[in-house]
C-alpha cells in the first residue's frame, strides 16, 4: 500500500481531539500530542501516532489514569520526586523536566525522578527542553523486560533508553537518543512477519544463544550493545528510574500493550546550566567548531557523517513543511480510531 | 616467566616512596598509590602499577605538575569547576568527588567538573567514594583519540570511560565501570605482539573497514559498542569532560605515554544522595533483593551470573589477603624504577 502524506498541524489536532475523548484535559492532551508529533516529525515513527491506539485503550480501560493528581513527594534544593499517579509519562516527564530546569537555574544542576508513570514516548522530547534554556538535558526511563542480565537467560531488563541534548550556537544541538539494545525490537518483529532471518548479533534465543531466527529471538532476549556493557547500563538505568524512585522492581514494568494493570514505569531527568561552569557563549561556539570539524572529517566509503540527532533535525525540517509520510495501514488504523471515538478525520491527508 | 605475588601494603608503600621522589607530597603520593592499588587489587591491572613508569616520567620531565595549586574556578550550590593545574588526575578527581559529595549532602545532587588534568586511573576509584556516604557516584573522563565519530575514518574520540557506583545493604554495591569501546586497546596490542588475528568486530582499519589484522587496527580506530550508539556516547562524554570544562577540544587529549606536552584531560563527577528521593534503607534493601534475584536467574550454559563490579570485589577480597600477582616483567620494571629513583624494593614479593 502506498504511503499517505499527513499534515502535521491536522494530525496534532486529531491527536488532541482523540485524547480529550478519553478524558484528558486540553493542556494534557496537547502535551501528549506534542510528543507524538515530535516523534513522527523527526522520523522516530515507532514512538509517534502508531502508539496512539494503545494509549487510548489503556486510558479508556482505566489501566492508566487520565486525570491524575501528580504530586511532588520529596523536594530538596537540587532534587525532587514526582508521583505521576499512573498518568501519562509524557505529562509527568514534562512537569519533571521543567522542574529540573527551574532548579538548575538556581544551583547549576538538578535531578527529578518520576514514579508510578507510564510509557513516556521519545526521550529526546524531554532532553531537548533544556536546550532552549542554554542547558544540557538528560532524560531516561525504564521499560518492560527485553534484555537479560549478562550471562542469564531471562529478559529481566528493559531496553531502557536515554537521551542527552547539548546546545550549540549556530549549529543544531547534539541530541543522542538511544536504547541499550543493539537494535529496536520492532526490527525483529518486522523480520518475523516477513519470514526473514536476522543478523546473529541482534538477539538471543531462550537458551541465551545468538540466533538468526526472529521468532526464537522474540521468545528470548534482545542483545545489549557491547554485551555486559550494555546489559550493565540497562541495569543501572533500571535501578535509577525504577528502584530509586520507588516505582518498580527490576522486571516489573508492563509493556504498553499489556492492559492487565498499571505500567509502573519510572523516569529520571537532569538539567545542567552550562553557564555555571564557564561562558555559555564560548561553550556553544566551541560546540559549533567541533560539529563542523567532525562533519569535515574524511568519511568511510563515501558516506555522510551525521552527528547524533542530525538526521532527526533534517527530517523535522522536511516533514514540518512537506508533511509526515504515514504507512497506509497506520492511516487506516487512525480512521478506525476516529470512528470508534467519534472524531473527525477527513482532512488529515495532504492531496498530492 | 612466572608471576610474582606482591604484598599490597608493601607495594603501596613502594609507590608512595617513588611518587615522593619525583616531588609529590605525602598526601598526594598516597592518593595516587591508593588508586594504583585499587586497580591492581580489583584486577584492573591495566590501570595499576604498570602505569607508574609513565606517571613518574611525566612528572620528572615537568610535563605534569607535581605541586599544582588546584583551584575552584566556578562554584554554585550544586556545581563547581576545579582547575587541576596539570596535576595528577587521581588527586584532582579525589578533590572533585569529595566536593560533589559535600554539595550533594545539602542539595541532593551535585556535579563537579575538572579541567587541565591528567590520566585519572580507574573511574570506579572515584565513583565508589559515594557509596560510603549512602550516595550514588558517577565519574567519567575523556581520553586520547581512539574511536572515530560514526562513519568517519578518524579516531578523534577517546574510549572515554565512566563508572557508576550504587550502594546495596548486605550485598556488594553495583559498580559499572566501562569504556565506550568494545574492547580495550591493550587486547589489540597483545594480539599484535603475539601475531594473532583479532575478531572482526573489535576495530576498524584506517579506511574505516572492519579488520582482523591487529596492526591495521592499531593504525585505524577502536570499534565503539553498538556502532553509532557507543560512538555517540563517547562524543557526549568528550563534550561534557573536555569542552564543558574548558579543558580541551575533542581530539586534543594526549596519551599518557606522549610526553610532548600537557595531557589536557577533563573529568566530570556526580554525587547523588539516595535518601533525598525516599528511604535509603528501603532502597538498599531493594538493591539486595534485586541482586539476589539476578544471581538466582538461570544462567546461560552453566556460566556464573556476575553483577557489574562483582568480579572485581571478589578479586579484591582474595588479593587483599593473598597478595597481588604481577607478571615477572612488571616486577622487573618496578626494580628498574627502584634503581633509577633510588628507592628500596627488596621485600616487595611474598615468599611462596
Amino acid at each position: 500500500m502506498p504511503r499517505r502524506i499527513v499534515s502535521p498541524a491536522r494530525l496534532h489536532k486529531f491527536c488532541v481531539s482523540l485524547l480529550k475523548k478519553v478524558g484528558l484535559n486540553e493542556q494534557h492532551a496537547t502535551i501528549v500530542a506534542d510528543s507524538l508529533l515530535f516523534a513522527d516529525l523527526r522520523g522516530t515513527d515507532s514512538h509517534g501516532v502508531v502508539r496512539l491506539k494503545s494509549y487510548l485503550e489503556r486510558a479508556q480501560m482505566g489501566v492508566m489514569n487520565v486525570n491524575p493528581d501528580m504530586r511532588i513527594e520529596h523536594e530538596y534544593a537540587a532534587v525532587a520526586l514526582l508521583n505521576a499517579q499512573n498518568g501519562f509519562g509524557q505529562i509527568a516527564g514534562t512537569k519533571a523536566m521543567e522542574l529540573a530546569i527551574r532548579k538548575a537555574k538556581i544551583g547549576g544542576v538538578a535531578l527529578v525522578g518520576v514514579k508510578n508513570s507510564n510509557h513516556f514516548g521519545v526521550a529526546a522530547f524531554f532532553a531537548t527542553k533544556a536546550i532552549q534554556e542554554n542547558m544540557i538535558g538528560l532524560a531516561m526511563t525504564n521499560a518492560s523486560p527485553a534484555i537479560a542480565p549478562y550471562d542469564s537467560k531471562v529478559p529481566l531488563l528493559g531496553t531502557n533508553p536515554f537521551a542527552v541534548a547539548i546546545p550549540a550556537l549556530h549549529q543544531r544541538p547534539i541530541v543522542l537518543d538511544m536504547a541499550t539494545s543493539l537494535v529496536a525490537r520492532g526490527k525483529i518483529r518486522l523480520a518475523a512477519l516477513a519470514g526473514r532471518e536476522i543478523p546473529k548479533d541482534w538477539a538471543l534465543d531462550s537458551n541465551g544463544d545468538p540466533t538468526s531466527d526472529p521468532v526464537a529471538a522474540l521468545k528470548g532476549s534482545m542483545a545489549a550493545i557491547g554485551g555486559p556493557k550494555g546489559s550493565g547500563m540497562s541495569l543501572v538505568i533500571d535501578l535509577l528510574c525504577g528502584v530509586l524512585t520507588g516505582s518498580s522492581f527490576t522486571g516489573e514494568v508492563r509493556n504498553i500493550t499489556d492492559t492487565s494493570g498499571p505500567a509502573k514505569t519510572g523516569h529520571l531527568f537532569v538539567a545542567m546550566d552550562i553557564k555555571m561552569l564557564g561562558s555559555a557563549l564560548k561553550f556553544k561556539r566551541n560546540m559549533d567548531n567541533i560539529i563542523l570539524h567532525i562533519k569535515s572529517l574524511p568519511p568511510v566509503g563515501g558516506r555522510t557523517i551525521y552527528l547524533p540527532g542530525e538526521i532527526e533535525f533534517d527530517l523535522e525540517n522536511v516533514r514540518s513543511v512537506e508533511g509526515i509520510p504515514l504507512e497506509a495501514d497506520v492511516v487506516a488504523s487512525l480512521r478506525e480510531l476516529a470512528t470508534h471515538y467519534g472524531v473527525s478525520i477527513e482532512a488529515l491527508c495532504i492531496a498530492r
